[in-house]
């Protein structure tokens, strides 16, 4: 932490590392834009080696509001979500200052004070990678440090700069609860399960290429609002959804897990199909992951790797660590994966546990052979195909925002 | 019509050409699979110029049940939809003797009849475009007049071949009535209105490439009944649908017509995509004509050409005779159609009515320049993409089967 001496002149300063979140029951369509409150409720899961590390500070040497990220300034007016966030904490601390009857120069002076974010991510904030919510979490609870913020405002500070990122600021298994006051009061987010709950849980990121997409999350979400007519159908089948994710959750049942990830995912894009015009995020590569996972799971008649995709073509894998082995053996002999992609792979904290994991892809890979489903029957197997993956991220989950250092 | 004098030992025989119909409103899901009920209600138009030719026989000579398609044997037992329809023929033969008082030699030799088909389309059939709705409607319309059947019990037998072909019985803007009895009697096809009730609407239809279907309709509604969450709020819009749709026609308002369509297509995807695992049959060239569609309606400033897509790639186009050269000149534009291509659409009869069909495309490309939508944005012109069609049809639209020659 910083310090906080009274001294206000002084520079204060945080490092926040925060990490990205992948929502395993979606939220899609907002029932207020201004107070930034979901139109239903969400689950997710932090994705702990995805991460944002930023840097924020004040003091009297940060003459005016400023964002960088990985080394580009950003234009403030041509980004909201950045000045909705700084907005929700100006009007906090003056809400404290006004409550406050020892409110002395310091908290006014903080009043006044502006902000400088400096934010790094490890991961390529074009792949439409859930990066705005690495990145409004870190500023949340980078912020939410140095002015000594409760968890509940750091969540809604986090909301006001991209709904989704409100999920990144708690650990384990975060359930974002829409809530119906009209002021917002009772949106809010809590860890149903801790981050140890299920330890053997890993996540595969498979960043595909071709990643553009041609309209927002927040956009894309507006148009559903306006034009979809399944979209209150969806409404009153997330309830069940959650209901049933959190029990799978609590029984650590993969295969009910997988089965409410994989529907929910689809009924996402489902929603962006019925829009008009519709939207559309996932791409041929998408769909070839699919029909892997699909073919995987068959072929161990077991259902081994759930897959679920965001707004964007990338596809997030979560499976048990045990069979970690076995789906890069599938996606590297299907995916025909750059010669060095499973070594890079093999670095990845998550894979120390493995000794060597590069033989163990080998291993599983010399038997496998998938085949297509063609009007339910399995014909022929599947064609490999080149350039489907560019990238893979692997990491254990659960894990919320934290301090890098301090001074 | 074929002699009907009694003496059962001639040949008789019929050739029918029937065409292909494209919903408006789609079907997707059974009520009843034996009796092949729908599940919703659909309204179609037949694409007149898209159709099979096709010879029925029956006779001492033909010793069996056959049907040849282009020239190739089909095997009946691997498309049981031959089998339902000349089963349900002969149990209404049957039902006519037995009920007949007259019931001659003749009769109960009919019913022992094997029927010879022999089926041309003109349009390849590999292409997922509705070839069974021409093919089953032509068998059961040349059944129909070989046995005099009544009209409502040649819509069943083409139901039984395939759901939709039943559609292609009558001519105009038909209404496939799903009922609710569960011996299929309300289950109807009216014309609601003629073929010649809105003269100037046309059909162009673009083939793209890649059309493999990996599941078939049958077998991919089935998926979508026994898994989709969102499949009964679908069946609650249908009725409205429909409506609108009939009104919109009713009314000759195109633009209401194109919202209805274009909507309804997208909400028969998303089904698809709510289904677990996600049913796929619109590739990377069925979106590049969809956003092509976008962005010359947002030209115009004005829905000129609505879009629909059956569960297959290929886009099939509704639109006023007036802007074929316009819809002609950015597909050929954006889609670098093959140089003969145009000249190939000018010798369709629907192109009859333009003179230089080539030149007139030629004038509206000229100027002819569309954007994409970037979040709402137009910022760039469309980057003209190759192979997206490799054929198109251009077609009158609305009429119903009839007699080629008999003897």
């Amino acid at each position: 932490m910083s310090s906080n001496d009274g001294s206000s002149d002084r520079v204060r300063e945080v490092k926040v590392i925060a990490p990205i979140n992948i929502a395993l029951v979606k939220y899609w369509g907002k029932r207020n834009e201004d107070l930034m409150l979901p139109l239903n409720d969400s689950i997710s899961l932090s994705i702990n080696d995805m991460c944002a590390k930023t840097r924020v500070r004040i003091g009297a040497s940060v003459k005016k509001d400023s964002v960088s990220i990985n080394g580009s300034n950003v234009c403030l007016s041509k980004h909201p979500g950045f000045l909705r966030c700084f907005k929700e904490v100006r009007r906090l601390i003056r809400k404290r200052s006004i409550i406050s009857e020892t409110a002395g120069k310091s908290e006014k002076h903080d009043y006044f004070s502006k902000f400088e974010v400096v934010s790094e991510t490890n991961f390529p904030i074009e792949a439409g990678l859930a990066s705005s919510a690495a990145g409004f979490a870190a500023i949340a609870y980078g912020l939410g440090q140095i002015y000594q913020l409760n968890i509940s405002d750091i969540i809604r500070v986090a909301r006001m700069g991209s709904g989704s990122a409100c999920r990144s600021i708690l650990s384990g298994l975060v359930h974002w609860k829409a809530g119906t006051a009209e002021d917002g009061t009772d949106c809010i987010c809590e860890t149903v399960f801790p981050e140890d709950y299920w330890p053997t849980l890993r996540s595969l990121i498979l960043v595909t290429s071709h990643g553009t997409k041609k309209v927002s999350s927040s956009n894309g979400m507006q148009s559903t609002v306006k034009t979809s007519k399944l979209l209150q159908a969806r409404m009153d089948i997330v309830p069940e959804q959650i209901t049933k994710l959190r029990n799978a959750f609590r029984d650590r049942n993969f295969e009910q897990l997988a089965k409410v990830i994989m529907s929910d995912s689809g009924q996402l894009h489902a929603l962006c199909m019925d829009t008009m015009p519709s939207l559309r995020y996932l791409n041929d590569n998408s769909w070839y992951l699919m029909q892997l996972i699909h073919a995987l799971n068959r072929h161990c008649k077991d259902t081994k790797v759930a897959y679920t995709f965001d707004a964007g073509p990338n596809c997030c894998l979560f499976l048990e660590s045990v069979n970690v082995p076995l789906i890069l053996a599938a996606v590297n002999k299907y995916c025909k994966l750059r010669s060095d992609l499973i070594e890079r792979v093999a670095k990845y904290p998550a894979a120390f546990e493995y000794g060597n994991l590069r033989s163990l892809v080998e291993e599983e890979q010399k038997n496998l052979v998938l085949f297509e489903s063609i009007d339910g029957q399995e014909n022929s197997e599947i064609e490999p195909l080149d350039g489907v993956v560019n990238d893979i991220f692997f990491s254990c989950v659960g894990v919320g925002p934290f301090l890098a250092e301090s001074r």
